[in-house]
Formats: C-alpha cells, sequence, structure tokens
C-alpha cells in the first residue's frame, strides 16, 4: 500500500548501459537538482540501472511509495534498448500500447510519409499517461502518477523543463552560500563540527579542493531559511578569522 | 544470510549531499567504470545517497549481498559531515575505533607535531578493516569484506586504484566496439533489433547525438568475446551498407 509522503522530495532513477559502463557521462542529474532545487523539492536519492525491464521495475516501484516525486531519465526512443515505456507501464500494471495523443503529435512532427515503425514505437507507452510536450525533437515523455519519465539527451531534456514546472508542487526554495577558504580540512574540522551542532537543522557541507596547484576548502551552507544561513556564516567567518586563514571567495 | 554471489559484477555507492544538490558533477564512477572493466568486472548498479548514516547503512547492507563487490566514494575526510566509515561500522556490525597501521600511517605522514584532531579522525574506521593506501594524500581507505571504501576526491581516488588491483579477482575483460553513423536511430530501430535478436547474449546499444550542429547515432557492441563484436558489426555494417548510411568513425 502506497505511503503518504509528506517530504517534498524526488529521487532520480538513470537508466542506461552506457551510463554504468563509463561510456557516457551523466550531466542529467546537475540539470534536474538544479531546476528541482529552485522549485524547492530536495533529491535524496538517486539510482542508475542498466537497460533491464527488471531493474527497472523494480527500484521505480520501490522509490514511488518513498518519495514525492521520480525522474526517470533515458531509454524513451524507438531502438530495441529503450524499454522505459514498457518497464513503467508493467510497474504499475496498466496496458501497453499506442497512446492516441502521442501517436497524434508525432504523426504531425514527421508528417505521415516519414512516420515510420521506429517513430511510431515513441507512441507507444501506459495509454493512461499524460503527456510531458518535448519542443525540440518531437517525441513526448509521460508521467504516471508521481512518476516522469525523460529522454536521457541532455539537450532534449533540458527543453523539455519548461513545460513540466506548473506540474511540480514544490516546497519551500532551497538557498545555499559557499565561502572558499584556503586551508586543509583537518585545520577547520572540530570548528565546523561545533557550529553544525548549534545549527543542528542546516546543512553545512565540508569540500577540499585541489585546483591548478590551487588548495583550499569550500565550506557550503544550504537551508530555507536565508537568515540562519547568514547566522552560520558569521560564526565561521568568525573562527576563520581567529585562525588567520584567508577567504579567497564566497559566492 | 548472505547468498553466494556467483555473478563478476559491482556496485558503486556514491556518498555526500554535493553530488545530489547539483554543485558537484561526480566524475568517479567513469573513472571506477573503466578500471572495472579492464578487470573484467561490470557495474550493474549506482547509488548516490546523502551523508545520512541510515541511507548509507541500509544501502550498503542491501548491495552487499547481491553484489560481488561494492565501492564507496566520499565521506572519510576529517570534517563532521565525513560519516562514511562509522556507518560501515555499523553496517557490518563492527567496532568503530582507531585502527592502529591507520594511525601509524598518519602520523608518519604529517609528522607527530601536526598530527591533530581532525586528522586523527581519519584513522577512525572499523577497527578490523584493512587498509588501502593512498599515494597522494596518506589517509587510506579501507576494506571491510567485500566493500571497497575510496575518497570522494577525484584525483586522490584514482591515485589509490593502484595498490588495489590484485585484490579484485576479476571475470573475462569486456570488450566494446562502437560505430557512428550519420543517420537517426528510427531509420536503423527495425534492423539493428533483428541483429540484437540474433545475438541475444551480446549487448548492442544504440546512442543518438547531437555535436555542434552534427547528428548521427553510435551503436556500441559489448561483449567478452571479440569474435562476436566482430559478427554483430558486420551484420550491422550490412544493413548500414544497404541504406546507403554514411558511416563517420568507428573505434
Amino acid at each position: 500500500m502506497k505511503k503518504s509522503i509528506k517530504k517534498i522530495n524526488a529521487a532520480i532513477v538513470i537508466i542506461g548501459n552506457e551510463i554504468l559502463s563509463g561510456r557516457t557521462q551523466d550531466i542529467n542529474l546537475i540539470v534536474l537538482s538544479k531546476w528541482l532545487n529552485e522549485l524547492g523539492v530536495k533529491i535524496e536519492e538517486v539510482r542508475i540501472v542498466p537497460d533491464d525491464e527488471t531493474a527497472i521495475v523494480h527500484t521505480v516501484n520501490f522509490l514511488r511509495v518513498r518519495f514525492k516525486y521520480i525522474f526517470t531519465t533515458g531509454g524513451i526512443g524507438p531502438t530495441h534498448d529503450d524499454i522505459t515505456s514498457k518497464s513503467i507501464a508493467k510497474a504499475f500494471n496498466l496496458k501497453y500500447g499506442k497512446h492516441k495523443e502521442a501517436y497524434k503529435l508525432l504523426e504531425n512532427y514527421y508528417g505521415a510519409k516519414n512516420f515510420n515503425t521506429g517513430r511510431k514505437k515513441m507512441a507507444m507507452m501506459p495509454i493512461k499517461s499524460s503527456l510531458i510536450l518535448n519542443p525540440s525533437s518531437g517525441a513526448p515523455g509521460f508521467i504516471v502518477d508521481n512518476v516522469y519519465c525523460l529522454p536521457g539527451v541532455p539537450s532534449i531534456l533540458k527543453s523539455m523543463l519548461g513545460g513540466l514546472k506548473n506540474k511540480i508542487i514544490g516546497g519551500k526554495k532551497i538557498y545555499s552560500e559557499t565561502i572558499s577558504i584556503k586551508t586543509v580540512e583537518s585545520e577547520i574540522a572540530s570548528s565546523l563540527e561545533k557550529v553544525q551542532k548549534k545549527y543542528n537543522n542546516t546543512e553545512i557541507g565540508s569540500y577540499p579542493f585541489f585546483k591548478q596547484g590551487k588548495i583550499g576548502v569550500s565550506i557550503v551552507i544550504r537551508s530555507p531559511e536565508k537568515k540562519i544561513i547568514i547566522k552560520c556564516l558569521n560564526e565561521i567567518k568568525k573562527f576563520i578569522r581567529k585562525k588567520k586563514i584567508r577567504i579567497i571567495i564566497r559566492n
């Protein structure tokens, strides 16, 4: 039975052997997380699974009752390894077939003459799903319940988010501040931990960097409350001054 | 109870709020998958989880009985948000404490004078784990059973793989061939499906690309058997010639 999900969160399912094999670098996660952050939706888990029906069905069914929104990327094209639509139908025990509206859209996009078997396959999906329009290449994504299925090609995925915005009911926007300082993590670990303990509902992350011979640490504070971020930042600045650590940049 | 895992496969657990929030682009997965491919180990699942003990414990415990090797990345540094070591101890119900060998290594690396509290924390781990040496920055990773814990900083992770190679018993190396052609997926979908059906144990992937105004499709064939790849490739070339599609590159 479906639990009632109160948190405004999301999980992403990246579908594709090419990501697992290292052939392709995923760049959709960053696009989705930045877009969802703006809408006040926090991504709390990501899974990358192969083009395998059992893996997709299990993963989606596990996540969709635990997270408010599920986004899948990849596997909705015309070739044999594009099995997302069929797998989602199976996950929801819905009929998989020709989606009339999608078929019409694709027929108009390609013209009756060029609407070949491969292209017709892209109209095959859970027949009761609602569509996500695709302004760049015709073939739509689709939504079943809280599962939003998007393509894997980053430029196309990106172009489809605009039309999706109104369908996501987000929470409070999550703000973040980053301060980068010239030090190593071990020099600030205990001072930073004290600040974290004081502001225990605020996410404070510490990330060392080594860029072009420069070393340093970026401290990132994330919260839906701007005021809290400023307070945290001031406490951090206090111990930075005390330790005579140089601030490289704040953004 | 632990099932016996016969497949030579792996799962990756990427630990870090910074990856989920979109602040940081993960690039470790590509490094690990290419390295594991060479060793004949196939990555079959990846999960990205937050810096949260419950999430790490559940994820690792779920995966470690289902996959031959588990690699975690991130969360083994000196700050408060580095909780991988503690979480792994909890997952295995092992004592978390000062690892003598790691402590010695770190003390030698930093020198007794500079061996501060933060640095000492990096010697805290499941006390019965074996170490993964770190030639670039001292702090070791560690192994418990089939779980290999590596850092999140890509250059450091990369430098630690050499010392790990002998600990991985791989299977047959997986070879791959890619042929990129000037077409769209829907033009080749049904022909390619026929080849896939004939060679149903071979992984054939189709990936459209849109680069600098050029469009095309890369077909990737992956198998531990070089001969099968060549046979597949010849069948693909046959229909490409028939359809008068131009080959852009083969590699």
